[in-house]
C-alpha cells in the first residue's frame, strides 16, 4: 500500500441472480453477476464504482453491504421489473459452464448512464456484456488511464464488429482459452495472443480454468498455474473475481498506460504480480457458491495465500 | 556439470515401432517406445543403460546410433520374432492417446536379465511396463540410490497389487493426472498426491499434458506450466522424455535417497529444477514425430529453452 490517494475503478457489468448446479450441489436464485464478483474482489485493493441495472426484486440489503465494502452503488439503476437471472450447470469438467436459461429481464433495456461522480475514474473494467454497452460506458469516461475488458464466445460470434471496436480501445483483454482460439482463429496460445494484440489490447490474459492462466504483455509472456484447492464448489465468478483482484492491484500500485509505454519491463513485472493476486482471488471464489466466500474474505487471507502460491511456483536461484 | 564420475541410469522399458496419427499428420512404423525416448533425453546429462527386448526386425543402425549417444545397449535382447508395435491416434485433445492396436510380439515373453555390468547402477528408471517386470529388474540392481517409475491406467486397474508392490520400492512416481485420480480414488491433485505418497513414493510428479505438471515432494509443492510451442506435431514420448531429462539432471547433480531424507529442502530445490528440464525436453519431443527432434537435440538447445522457460515462469521479487 502507498500513501497516494486511492484510484477508483469504474466497472460496468451484470448484477444478477444465479441458479447453478455443480458436482458439489446446487444454489438457487443466489447473488451473482460479473459486477458483483469483480467489485467485491477489487474492493480489497481500491474503491470501486459499479454501473449496472437491477430489478425491484434485488435486495436493498446487498446494495447496502456493497456500499459498506467501499463499493459505490449510486450508479446502479433500479428499474421496474425483475433482475437478470442466469441458470447454468457444470459437469465434472469444471472449466466450462453450460447455460440452461437466461432471463435478461431489466438487462434487456439497460441504457448505462454514468452519474457525474463516475465520469472521471482513472481505471475502467468492462465486464463481459454486449460490446455496444461496453463502448457506451467507456465513451462517458474522460481521461481514463487504463481500460480492461472481458468478453465471451456469444459476442465473438454474435457481434464481432462491435467487439473489435471495443478491443481497439482497451489495454488489457481477459478471455478464456477456447474464446481466444475462436477470436483469433489460431490454435496455439502464443499465436492467438499475438493476433489479438494486433486488434488493440497490448495485454492479453488467457484464462485456462483449473490450469491457470497465460499473460502476454508487450515485453513478455508469463505462465501462472492455478492455486490448488481441495474441492471446487462452484466455478462461477472465478474469472470476474480474478479480474477484480488484478485490476485492484494495478489501481493500487499506480499502473497506467503511460507506464506500460514508457517502461514495458516495469509494467510486465506489475502485471505478473497482478496475475498472482487474480489467481489467489479466483481460488477463494470457487470454494463456495455465489459470492459466499468473497463476502467474508479479508486482505490478510489474500496475502497469506499469495505467499503460499509463490512457494508453489518458485524455482529459486538456478 | 561437476567433475565427479558420471552416475549412470539403468532403465527398463519398451523399444518399439509406433504408427501414429495426430491432427498434424501421420507416421507409420517409426521408432518409439519408452526406453528410446527416455534414454535419448537422459543421455544429454548422464550415461544410460537400457534393458529391453527387440525383434530381429529392429534396425541395428539405431542401436549403433544410441551407442554413439552414450547409451549402453548391451542389455537389449534381440529375440526371434517381431518388435513391439503400437498403433495409436490423438484427436484435437492432444493430452490423451487412443490406442488402436498393440502387437506385443517379442515383448510378450520378455524376461529381463541384467548383464553383470548393469547390476550396480545407482539410479533406476522403471518405465511404464508390467509392474511384475519392473520388480524383476529392480530386484537385480544392488545398492541403488534412487528409483523412479512410471505407470498407467492399464496396470492400475489390471495389476493393482503388483503395482502397489512396485510403488513400495520407488522414490519418485511419474504419472498423468487422470491416472493419479484413478490410483488414489481422489479428485483433487493434492489429496491424490498425499494418498499416493502413502503408498511408497515420497515424490509424485503429476503430468497434465499441455498444462504442465505438479510436483509433490516431502517438503513442498511445485506447479510448473508446459513450455508454449507453436504446434504440437506428435505428443508421443512427451512423458518418457520428460522423465529422461528429469532423471538425467538428478543423476548429474548428485541426487539420491540420502539427500532426500537428510536435507528435504535441498532435495525439493533439486527436484524443481529437474522438473524444468523435463518440461523443456517434453516440449522438444512433441515438435516432431517419433524421436525425430531428440535425435539432433543438443544440450545447448536445452539450456537455451530452459532460460526461456524460466523467464515465462519468473515472478521476480515481490
Amino acid at each position: 500500500m502507498n500513501s497516494k490517494p486511492p484510484r477508483p475503478i469504474l466497472t460496468v457489468g451484470s448484477m444478477a441472480f444465479d441458479s447453478v448446479r455443480t458436482p458439489s450441489g446446487r444454489a438457487d436464485h443466489v447473488l451473482g453477476g460479473s459486477a458483483n464478483y469483480f467489485s467485491l474482489a477489487a474492493s480489497l485493493f481500491t474503491p470501486v464504482k459499479i454501473v449496472a441495472v437491477v430489478g425491484e426484486d434485488f435486495p436493498k440489503a446487498h446494495l447496502q453491504f456493497l456500499h459498506e465494502k467501499n463499493i459505490d452503488v449510486s450508479g446502479v439503476q433500479i428499474a421496474a421489473g425483475k433482475t437478470f437471472h442466469w441458470v447454468g450447470e457444470y459437469d465434472t469438467n469444471l472449466n466450462e459452464a453450460t447455460t440452461l436459461a437466461t432471463a435478461l429481464n431489466v438487462f434487456e433495456h439497460f441504457d448505462p448512464k454514468l452519474p457525474s461522480t463516475h465520469t472521471s475514474c482513472p481505471i475502467v473494467f468492462l465486464a463481459n456484456i454486449d460490446p455496444v454497452l461496453q463502448q457506451q460506458v467507456l465513451n462517458q469516461v474522460k481521461g481514463h488511464e487504463l481500460v480492461a475488458c472481458d468478453s465471451m464466445n456469444f459476442w465473438i460470434t454474435g457481434k464481432p464488429e462491435e467487439l473489435k471496436k471495443t478491443l481497439k480501445q482497451v489495454d488489457i483483454l481477459s478471455i478464456n482459452e477456447k474464446e481466444a482460439f475462436l477470436l483469433s482463429d489460431e490454435k496455439s496460445l502464443e499465436k492467438a495472443a499475438k493476433k489479438i494484440q494486433a486488434m488493440g489490447p497490448s495485454n492479453i490474459i488467457i484464462k485456462r480454468g483449473e490450469y491457470g492462466s497465460a499473460l502476454f504483455t508487450p515485453s513478455g509472456i508469463f505462465l501462472a498455474p492455478a492455486f490448488l484447492v481441495d474441492q471446487v464448489i462452484d466455478p462461477t465468478g472465478a474469472g470476474d473475481s480474478f479480474a477484480g483482484a488484478l485490476m485492484g492491484y494495478l489501481a493500487e500500485n499506480g499502473a497506467n498506460r503511460t507506464l506500460m509505454k514508457n517502461d514495458p519491463k516495469a509494467w510486465d513485472q506489475l502485471m505478473r504480480r497482478a496475475i498472482m493476486y487474480g489467481t489467489v482471488m479466483a481460488s477463494f471464489t470457487i470454494q463456495d457458491f455465489s459470492i459466499g466466500r468473497l463476502k467474508t474474505l479479508t486482505r490478510e487471507e489474500v496475502m497469506l495465500r499469495k505467499e503460499h502460491l509463490l512457494k508453489m511456483t518458485s524455482i529459486g536461484a538456478f
